[in-house]
């Protein structure tokens, strides 16, 4: 069976077989992973080129370590050091990237729709690796590889999204594909970080207190905080923040006794996090999602450069 | 056959066969870059460091894939991470980096003259990848190339290069080798944007109106117009620019039926070229120049690091 | 026999033996780097991560160039490219590169300790590669190998670090080690520049005049004077200290026959060394140093990561 997407980019056109799939293939590599020798020549003398308009740590070493251990050869373009500089338009760019018969390009931009521009202009495979506030669909499926890990399947949980959901990525990969996969999703917000019309979101709730939220939650998912949004916005502090939003010790007494607590990272301890939750040793699911997310890119490439069901074996 | 050459710096000390073997092995290596696995182990265990000490998207990113499709380790080096930043000579540093047991240097600078030196305190092989407004070698081969693929032959052919003629790095390597190769090269452009002694470039013909000179031009070489230097200068406006030197499409008329247009990029469009004939996929050889400078890097490295005539088959 | 350390941090905590061991395999990877192929497929599929929390060209490209020899993957991680711009902690940093399952982090921080931190976060392999002022084990390795590579043994040699002593990161390691391999320690310096306990920097000898000092010494350690340290000092001028301090021609005649010159690079040409020194053909073991580089650090890796004692058979 092959895969039927040709660009990882809207994760709403993927059906629940192909999110399967995806996980599953992730489960294969999974077992690479834990091996003394982490590579597999799958990609060998494919080019994968790491298009990054905006800084990026984590989800760009995890990329990268994915594309070594399938042993393609990588290529790192962006920041400063692209000829954007020079004045070229960014679909120069990519067709003279293709010029150089690469096979997919992952694209991280601050601008929503970016990727989607890429795939049209290059012919190419594109998986996107975070527009704007638009998706960001790799981080989508390794929340969904951790989540059923730890509950063995999707289907029937419920999740709350917590904290800016107006300004988050995250939220418009992962609340569609958590509804694809047979999830209940509630977002939990103070009003000010709410977008206008959260109804738009495909959440089947919205709430305004956490501590109402939190009894009804199987995946407690924490969103970043990020200080210079609440600068200037009519929300208090960040210690107001924490006190009303963040999860902590103190609230610990309201959570279900096998909910487990996800944070896309980088954590702001003491903002949306206290230490307790963020290295509580049962519930913390943070650094499981840190490891998924080398597994679904490993599988996203695998998959969308021709692989099969079979994975790892290759 | 052994390669004749230690660097690849002075295309004017190449005979016509040198650079006919370059071409030749360069098309050999279109091979492996058609498959679906682009990658030979040929340069594998060979350490190339690229030394780009100006900043430069195109032309890294091409000896990066050219090197890594030929297995070499490599090694970036340059701008702002340099101990140059430390008061370490040039030379200093070139001697340390062989001091690694590295097997060639791909240099970039912005002072002319550099890639000698470089070669001079090395004792390993260099690749001149630009060095201020002298010379830029791949640049030119893969010109070539390009021109040779379209034409079958570069001989008898008669190029223009059109633009800012003063500036350019590239007429300093494609002037003397389409001579070489028995092509006739008319220059034309401004005479504020001319050097002061245009004779002493080596074309046949120089030319101050791209209307009069296109008649007889097979290939028409738009230099790029870089915007700063228009800046301030005698030469009125970008527009003016476009209106009196561009190569737009109400100057078709004016070219020969099967003229190929070429351009170094990053285009600057609505300058130098109009998106008609940017984009035309009859005459627009641009993409084509982009490919051939994997294949004619590939080829250079192959070639200096002791290969043959035989290229792509080891 | 396995390696009897998880980390490279501390130095004085390796005994003669294992310092021993290290230098040996360095030699025996001297002959993998002698090859026409210089690479060992030991340590494929295997992941390093160089974490350069500080500018570095030398140390950084020579671990680089050790990991790809050995066939390592790695990650470049640091600089401005951090998620520490987000006010992640390091520990928070180091956790998320240990969920990608990586084997071995080396780390350069301006901060002493980190080293330490990093390895009481990561459960993986720490290699120190300069903390602040503190340790710089590799730099000490490499020494010891250069030294003991023109004399055939350390023991017994006297050995003159001379200058910023108090600044210095090198002595930190070198001090510690060249005493447990049985040498003798004379620092040399202004008072200006020694720290206010030299007693506890371990050295057998203190002496504030060069001249006195060289005619005792096999091998005249020369550190870098760093300009911004003498501004404002009491220390008067660049040209006073090469008076006084400067590893000169004129001196030439203070140095015992067999006498080497070694420094850590880059060197400030004119102020502790002039050209004659520094490239003189049969005392400069400058760029011995820098090749040996390599060696300990392939050599390290290779140890840490599970090697023996057979090294570069592998």
């Amino acid at each position: 069976m092959s895969f039927p997407h040709k660009h990882l980019i809207d994760l709403s056109e993927y059906s629940a077989d192909d999110i399967s799939l995806i996980l599953d293939v992730a489960e294969r590599f999974r077992e690479v992973n834990e091996r003394r020798i982490k590579k597999v020549p799958t990609l060998k003398g494919f080019t994968v080129v790491n298009m990054f308009n905006e800084p990026s740590t984590r989800t760009r070493s995890s990329f990268e370590i994915a594309e070594k251990r399938l042993s393609c050869d990588t290529l790192n373009f962006g920041g400063s050091s692209t000829s954007t500089v020079k004045g070229e338009s960014l679909l120069d760019t990519v067709r003279t990237l293709c010029s150089y018969k690469i096979d997919l390009i992952v694209v991280r931009d601050k601008h929503a729709g970016v990727p989607h521009q890429v795939a049209r202009a290059s012919g190419v495979h594109v998986i996107d690796a975070g527009d704007g506030k638009h998706q960001h669909p790799t981080q989508a499926l390794l929340d969904l590889y951790t989540i059923r890990k730890r509950f063995g399947s999707i289907e029937g949980l419920t999740v709350g999204i917590v904290g800016d959901i107006g300004h988050s990525r995250v939220c418009g990969s992962l609340i569609p594909a958590l509804k694809t996969m047979g999830a209940k999703v509630v977002v939990v917000g103070p009003p000010t970080l709410m977008p206008a019309r959260p109804d738009l979101l495909g959440a089947d709730e919205v709430r305004f207190s956490l501590d109402e939220a939190l009894p009804q939650l199987d995946v407690v998912y924490m969103l970043r905080i990020q200080r210079e949004r609440l600068e200037g916005a009519p929300f208090p502090s960040l210690r107001e923040y924490n006190r009303l939003f963040g999860l902590t010790r103190e609230r610990e007494h309201l959570l279900r006794p096998d909910a487990i607590v996800c944070h896309p990272g980088p954590i702001n301890r003491g903002v949306e996090l206290d230490d307790y939750m963020a290295d509580h040793v049962e519930r913390s699911a943070i650094l499981d999602q840190v490891y998924a997310g080398v597994l679904v890119r490993m599988a996203s490439l695998y998959l969308l450069l021709g692989g099969n069901e079979h994975g790892a074996d290759a």
